[in-house]
């Protein structure tokens, strides 16, 4: 037995779900199916009710409680009958459930300690024909029973633990990292849990696995995983290439040097004040924070929106002449948008380069505009070139972070309507105000891993 | 006549020698010519003596004052011999001269106010044929002599004149301009004084000329004249794209607004210590200069290493991160190279970007390389890509050009000897204590032209 089993062994022990914990779960998931077909029954429609998800497979994780119940309807159901059914169905199951919305509407809601998810869906012949999203998802789950062994299964939660710890695991617009389908398939196309970290360690991306032999299309990503059930869909597409790099990294310690902390990590502690001081000290960096209300929208649309803001604001503070070092984001009740700069502030004048000058009309146009500029240097040649140096814009970073120019660098829809609304810039030691919400991330800033 | 031909008369008569300067000159040039026959007969070796440059041309500025007599060897001769020869001769026509060194030694000295050269070289049958580069000149001269008409030979003084007012004048490596020769063959080229700025206003190079239709080898120049005498030589070689350029904009400048400012620009005004600082006022840029002991060099050595070293600084400054904005170098008694940058000083740590993770022995190695350093920042990823935060090996341009670092920029070799005996790093107003010896120079720089 290698250390790595040892260490897998012992991971097992903490995270497989134990008897008590399967039976409560088999228990309310059949009287909520019951309720379900009862419900089905009393509007007279023609549906039946299906058992999805990591719960349904035997595949989640100790502690984990989601429970997630398809209805599906039969394809010829109009989109708003399958709504107005599915929703009465589902307030039916959950009477204390909520509305959400995906690409369309269901219930969701608590019952004895589970999260519960009523999903109305089409019960379509194949996976290539569906007429929304979820109704992939029964192929998914079908698939995968019938290709996972018991084995496996424990495989599969390992390299979950292994994914959640590392920070790779969840297909939402944030992690960009593997979600539990990709992981099984994974496990499916390798064998095991450490087989897959043998793979990862030696992967030279781009890396394309195809189960079913069935690709239609080529994909860009680092990662390509053909949908089993739809020869047209990478099902790895949302997966960062930082997040491949990542498990390709973390997939070596476990290999080099096995350790239960890499499955299990300390949590990071918070930064205090004093510390995040130490750190400007240390750096001799500039820190500027825009900093504003978050956005009421689902994170998919929030995560996406905030780093549309942050490249927007680095490439112009690289544009005006602000070496920007390093940026990130963060989200809780207010958003940051973080930028590190090897310079706050520039001269007076910036250089100017006009066009050869042989290139006569463009030439003789670029030397008349400055020609009687009292406030440019030149113009003089470089090389076959006029140059001027002018007055520069902006000068100063947090200026051009106050002023009306961040409205211009092409913010995301909502972070501009929130920034409309209020903002503040705050700079260097200002920022250790924020060390009460971002703490945790303040520290993981200041103590980057891969 | 246009306001042109009526500026390029009232140029002509200053630059027009006189006829007392003409029979001056001519009987200087007899009698020194006579002395360097009788020297001939005296010695018994077969030789001639040819004039050759402007004065032999009739194409020079008044008041100039070169005079130029080439004493023809025989090819057989040795080259010990010739060296020899040339010299006893030179020496017996010009007493009180001293001698200097080109390709090899011969007489320089001053007669009745005249500055005579008196150059021995080898009576070869064609340019092509030459054994040293002075072999050439004759076949200049009688080229040119045979082609230039009366009236070319005053458009070829106005053609001078207006390229020394631009600064474009002169095929020493200080300037990197047009020679005499060039001229004059330009001239023949484009028929006449206006015809060459009209044509100069809308190159766009490469533009090439091959008089004699000749040409058996391609340039990378901006202008070729392909020698009349030498199918392989590029007579405009030694231009730079720069001056090329110059010509360009002030070419257009005589057609668009024709003044005599043009052909005899006001002296600029050395600046001011007060002056010099409403600049630094002005730009809240750093300046620093490198002060050092000119060494004792000829001009066409000193220059060319001036300029590597510059290269050399500026280089090594960028790569460190200090944006340079502007450069130069100039030389009196001491030589001064300055550079202008954006930031003097940056924080205490750099960026250093490291291999993909995917090619494993490079990221083992680089990761492997920095885990334990604590001084570093990471190695954390972004993107496919490790990175670390390193401290700087140097934090501020003043202190790398006052350390072992300026040593390893690829300086000039006799700039690298005389910075290791003794130098001197002045940073913004410290400068100003050059003010007397740069003054000019500096004002040049702060009110930069083409």
């Amino acid at each position: 037995m290698t250390s790595l089993d040892r260490i897998q062994t012992e991971v097992l022990e903490e995270i497989t779900p134990g008897q008590a914990e399967r039976d409560r779960l088999e228990a309310v998931t059949d009287t909520l199916t019951d309720r379900a077909a009862d419900a089905i029954e009393a509007l007279a429609v023609d549906a039946t009710v299906t058992r999805v998800g990591s719960t349904a497979r035997g595949t989640w994780l100790a502690g984990d409680r989601d429970i997630d119940l398809f209805i599906q309807f039969p394809p010829a159901l109009s989109r708003d009958e399958l709504e107005s059914c599915g929703l009465k169905i589902g307030h039916t199951v959950l009477p204390d459930g909520h509305e959400e919305y995906a690409e369309h509407p269901y219930v969701k809601g608590e019952y004895e300690g589970f999260d519960i998810d009523l999903v109305p869906c089409y019960a379509v012949s194949a996976a290539t024909e569906i007429q929304s999203a979820v109704d992939r998802t029964p192929f998914h789950n079908a698939y995968l029973q019938s290709k996972l062994t018991d084995e496996q299964k424990s495989d599969v939660r390992v390299a979950k633990r292994f994914l959640k710890a590392i920070g790779a695991y969840g297909s939402d617009l944030k992690t960009k990292g593997f979600s539990g389908y990709l992981t099984e398939l994974l496990i499916i196309e390798y064998g095991d849990f450490q087989s897959f970290i043998q793979a990862a360690a030696a992967w030279r991306p781009p890396v394309v696995h195809d189960p079913e032999n069935h690709s239609s299309t080529s994909f860009d990503d680092s990662l390509v995983v053909i949908d089993p059930t739809d020869p047209e869909r990478n099902v790895a597409a949302v997966l960062s290439a930082e997040n491949v790099a990542r498990v390709q990294h973390y997939a070596r310690q476990v290999q080099s040097t096995p350790h239960i902390d890499l499955f299990f990590p300390e949590p990071t502690e918070p930064l205090s004040t004093e510390q995040f001081k130490d750190h400007l000290r240390q750096r001799e960096t500039t820190l500027i924070g825009v900093v504003f209300d978050t956005p009421t929208i689902v994170e998919d649309q929030l995560y996406p929106q905030l780093e549309k803001s942050r490249n927007g604001i680095v490439a112009a503070l690289n544009r005006h002449g602000f070496g920007v070092l390093r940026s990130m984001v963060a989200a809780e009740t207010e958003s940051l948008i973080l930028v590190e700069l090897t310079t706050r502030t520039l001269p007076a004048i910036e250089r100017h380069v006009g066009p050869p000058v042989h290139v006569r009309s463009h030439a003789e146009g670029f030397f008349n505009a400055y020609i009687d500029d009292e406030s440019v240097y030149g113009p003089f040649l470089d090389g076959d070139r006029y140059v001027v140096e002018r007055p520069r814009s902006c000068r100063d970073a947090v200026s051009l972070l106050e002023s009306e120019m961040l409205f211009d660098v092409g913010l995301g829809t909502h972070v501009q309507t929130a920034l409309e609304e209020r903002y503040r810039v705050l700079v260097d030691e200002e920022l250790t105000e924020l060390c009460s919400p971002f703490g945790t991330t303040f520290a993981e800033y200041f103590a980057p891993h891969p």
